[in-house]
């Protein structure tokens, strides 16, 4: 089971038993927080770092919480992990819709584009920090959880409506898929 | 319409109508916020301030929402906004049921207890953290929603769950109530 229409089938039932809080708390919290970095750290670049950082952490617990609950098929392919984070965990998790687009020629890197973010849904970016990835946290929460899960990935924000884009998207790109074990042979 | 079932109802009726999130990206987001708290500052009291900084920083800018999405009946009395508030605010964002105990003589100080807290779910307090109060944002929320309606409150915790307390019980004291014009004939 890997079609668009049983993993959203999948997304719509973990919405349902998932204990939900509202979205404006989360989005006016993380918004205190990157507030709260852009003034502690003196680069922009250094609090989309940190914005990563936290969610690499936030990522790596996550997981766990996901496979419990969203009952979604494990993934047999990158492509399945692909659509599983569109269609069943940014559902789960943030209650949006994502969709997958943009995959390279050799199937490794692909894009998940999503129009309502509730992360910056009061946001709006200062002029002076125009090079902010408002949302980066979500990068790191990608990359923490794929990397429990065996796929060390890079993630990064390549459009924010934030920014006056169209679109929020993420660039996924697949690293490397890490072996539980050394292979056989190697010392 | 003031009795704790009309507010109930109230509360349900937002919980229905509010975008949703997953109660464990808060809850993980959170803590992370505070890991970085406590690694960036050097005292835990100084941690508790900040929390409950970011705090006031969130219930200034909640309120709005709140009021436009709750429909709770307008307070006429601090016996009614602390019904309110636990009835339906902390049903509406946290998702969780909250009651009113221990009035004061006066009926200007209450505490609100309760049992779930979406913020502490994933949490463990470390030892050498003992004077954290760990989800403080909460009291920095009701100090800046309340203020918000005219209200000057102190807020602070004094039971919490990571403590081995059996509840989380915040006090809430009434220290003014606020006029939004000079009385007539000051200068």
């Amino acid at each position: 089971m890997s079609s668009r229409q049983s993993l959203a089938a999948v997304g719509e039932a973990s919405f349902a038993r998932s204990e939900r809080v509202s979205a404006e708390l989360l989005s006016l919290t993380y918004g205190s927080v990157v507030r709260q970095l852009l003034a502690d750290y003196e680069s922009v670049p250094e609090v989309n770092k940190q914005l990563d950082e936290m969610g690499y952490n936030v990522g790596v617990r996550i997981i766990d919480d996901f496979l419990a609950k969203s009952r979604a098929p494990s993934c047999g392919s990158f492509n399945d992990t692909a659509d599983t984070l569109a269609k069943v965990a940014f559902r789960m998790f943030l209650g949006v819709a994502a969709h997958v687009t943009d995959w390279d020629a050799d199937r490794t890197t692909f894009t998940v584009a999503f129009d309502d973010n509730p992360l910056s849904e009061f946001a709006v970016l200062p002029p002076e920090h125009g090079g902010l990835w408002f949302s980066n946290v979500l990068c790191g929460v990608i990359r923490g959880a794929l990397e429990m899960v065996n796929m060390k990935v890079d993630a990064k924000f390549i459009k924010c409506k934030l920014r006056g884009d169209e679109t929020h998207e993420i660039r996924v790109a697949l690293l490397e898929t890490l072996t539980e074990k050394p292979p056989k042979g190697e010392d």
